[in-house]
């Protein structure tokens, strides 16, 4: 969900198209400041009208303006896919990249919905095209949060789908005890429908549209809710430990050792050895981690 | 919510305001101290009874009770809402403050309730005046609590509201996504009903109000019962390395300060200043907590 | 719930009452450790006597036999309430000690049933009487299991206190907006009853007995789930922060210095300082905590 | 749940039982790996025809393909128990191990299905044989992270088994409570019920299929749920203290080693061994990893 870097791209050679790349995927001038401003307007406001022309109510009454405005954007949007896929250099890649696929995606239903018009909502996918706000108005921060976060999952990645196969077989094999114990006549009509409420049951979720009526299955159900709970300690620990980690992690790299004595781990700041008392060698840089230059 | 400091409020010149102001926001003095016991009682009783009121038995039986003693309170804190901004200097500036809303939210449902009568349950607001209470009963420590968990708070803000807005798309997706599949006959009435399920499911609450029927909306939810159950160590870890950062900072009662150039925070094992080269003070044993001799 | 140590009770002076205390309170002697196991028993069977008596099933078959046993081991456990009472120094001391509460309270809901019978199910609270259990198996680990965890929820309490009384004031105020917002034409009964459904909302347990139906009613509960959500990082960071310190403070007490470079931090184990290789002081032991003598 | 190791079953004298062992047990060879392969798609296959089995439209259908293919499965897996069970040189061993009462758990149901129908789903148990897949993919890492979470669940088993002791009391003394609070008339029809109920809140599932009615029952519902949500933070903080002091553990790979006496663990800081005060080997660089010249 981490929004790619789209410089890789690469601007074409003609003027009108590297002109054209200006205004798309760059915002420094004033022309490609104004573009996205529309744009993230635009976006917002086509979500609004999916979702506001889903209410009964509203429907009825601005029908005809609902349909005007989403048939607007979806051209809008249409134009602006192909503008994007004209202005780059690497087309294919630009289709085939996470946002590439969103700008397709956010406006087909549309179209679909000529022969299954039960899809059209799906436009609301067009919401994902936010995520590139982040670099529209140079939140490099929270973009930074956002890698930090996703730093940490991708780290914990493997033991989270461990965690989650592990889950799944639990899952699994309690809901065809409760299949057996409590039987279609009690709502556990078939395996799918008791794995879906065991599922809501170890999450913690608990709609209660199926629940055991039967002394067993009652006792089942108690077991497997202690048991989700306790184990509900296990992803958290799982994230935590690693984003504790990371943390002591971030300044390490940066970290100097004193040439006379070896003793480490001086912050930027720092500027003589605590153990020794001799000059320390100058801090790195955080961004450009260029080499130092020994004192000759 | 921390409360704020009302003291940068100022003195009022006159002896009689300066007076009042003593009354009113210093506690030192017996008067002061009586005044704020006399409000913290009228604040719980006052919201004692609109929450009794509420109760259909009894507003049949004491409805005229409760009407006199809502009104007495009102005209009480309508008073002192008066007898706060006469004796403050910056009177703009408390009528702003946190407080100051809170004061006057605390009274005009009352009056408001002649127009809009299902209102007059709001003055239930007044609870938030409790927060004075921290400072009333010199709960200085409280204070310290609430500092450091508003601290850690503020200090993961940043990374909340990315995650919420994360969240947020998701739920919206999710629900579009589940509209779609279930339609209005199985209760998803809309979108916003839809992403209000979505919400529901994702963070484990899961009223049972809506529930998908179909074999396809069960997996969809499944699904994102498992994303909600995984994706809750997220906030977890953020809160908790912050929490754990900030612990990690504190055991400075044994570190050492330069006595040539000030820099603080060394531990038991310096010896030379990291910022000027100067030998440090000797270090603090631990559990004495005496000054060592140095050897001659 | 940390069951006191009962040794502090004083032994008695005359021989027989000292020999009911070794039987008692002790178990060293076969006698002691007889009668600690027949206690035990007696307590789980008839808490699953008061268990099965309250199935209308069972209770229709064997209700003589379930009031039998009941009486049984309300008299054992009354016999056994005024033999403790007999065989210590301290008898006041006793009775109001946490275990002498709850052996009382394990006997009076048989006699209060005759004047209220629907009381008679609450003798379950002896129950907590296995709470000695510890003492008497010499699982003393566990006691120190029991110990730590009561230690770091004694050390987060006051954040937890801070934590509830914010939660309170939210649950309140948010339950009033409901009440006002919903009505009680849509559950929303009254006060107490809108309180009882943000309780349910915040801690995600979400029952679904009462539930919003207007849009502003459903949009207000969305962002209070998503709050709630949010803030389940709260308590758990504070814990874990504690539990995380308490893991890194305990060897520390035990921690050496080097007497010749004051260098810190040796664990029970070291012989030789990191830092300057002259012999360390001997090591502390755990237990005794005794003064080391200085070599001389 | 952690597979055991599967080789300390002990390979059978005959050549053509060696030879069968090679086949089962080992998948270095061509024959061990298809036959690896083989099994994985016929447990999942069998496991999904008892899934979809259930499902009444799906069976009324397909009930004589589910039929066959049912027992085309459990004959297969029979004659692969007895193969394992002639392959290997402990047969009691293999018959009493973890995989070993998997695998006949796997092909009984089906069997038993002919005296008691309703167990034959039951044999959905054979998803648990593949644990063994990660042993035949080479998936080592995976087993790893399985062994971590395996070792910090257990390291803190016994708080955790304390913890659940201390919620099993108080569960059954709450449900008790609102037993007699409530009363069958309100669905608290007897204990066992009513403790099923505690469980559902305290752990905060929530199905709502029994909820409390009265204002007494609510208010202590409500104590219930924030006690339940407050002390979720407690098995939170046990594992993720238990992972996090095991991070720490980690990263050794900087650590160093007495050449003399062969103590390990020394940061960059030690100069003299702990235990025999010989000087230590110079410190590794943290990013190069290669041993820093002495200065001469």
């Amino acid at each position: 969900m981490i929004p790619g870097n789209e410089s890789v791209l690469g601007k074409p050679d003609e003027p009108w198209r590297r002109r054209l790349h200006e205004v798309i995927f760059e915002s420094e001038t004033p022309a490609g400041r104004l573009f996205d401003k529309v744009i993230v307007a635009a976006i917002l406001v086509s979500v609004a009208v999916v979702v506001l022309d889903s209410v009964p109510a509203l429907n009825r009454r601005w029908r005809l303006a609902f349909d005007i405005a989403e048939w607007f954007f979806t051209l809008l949007f249409t134009l602006e896919y192909f503008a994007r896929l004209v202005s780059v250099k690497r087309q294919l890649k630009y289709a085939l990249s996470f946002f590439g696929i969103v700008d397709l995606l956010s406006v087909l239903p549309t179209y679909l919905a000529f022969f299954f018009p039960e899809v059209h909502a799906l436009i609301d996918v067009r919401i994902l095209r936010l995520l590139r706000i982040f670099r529209i108005f140079r939140l490099t921060d929270y973009v930074a949060e956002y890698q930090m976060l996703g730093e940490a999952l991708a780290a914990s990645r493997r033991k989270i789908l461990v965690f989650l196969s592990a889950v799944l077989m639990v899952v699994l094999i309690m809901g065809t005890l409760l299949y057996v114990v409590e039987g279609p006549e009690h709502g556990f009509r078939d395996i799918p429908t008791s794995v879906y409420w065991a599922i809501t049951t170890v999450t913690t979720v608990g709609f209660g549209d199926i629940t055991p009526k039967t002394e067993i299955g009652r006792f089942i159900a108690s077991v497997m809710m202690l048991i989700g709970w306790g184990t509900l300690a296990v992803p958290t620990g799982i994230v935590t430990a690693e984003m504790t980690a990371r943390r002591h992690l971030r300044p390490q790299a940066l970290q100097r050792t004193c040439d006379n004595c070896g003793a480490a781990g001086y912050g930027p700041e720092a500027r003589y050895c605590q153990m020794c008392g001799s000059a320390l060698p100058p801090a790195l840089r955080e961004n450009t981690q260029a080499r130092r230059s020994e004192p000759g």
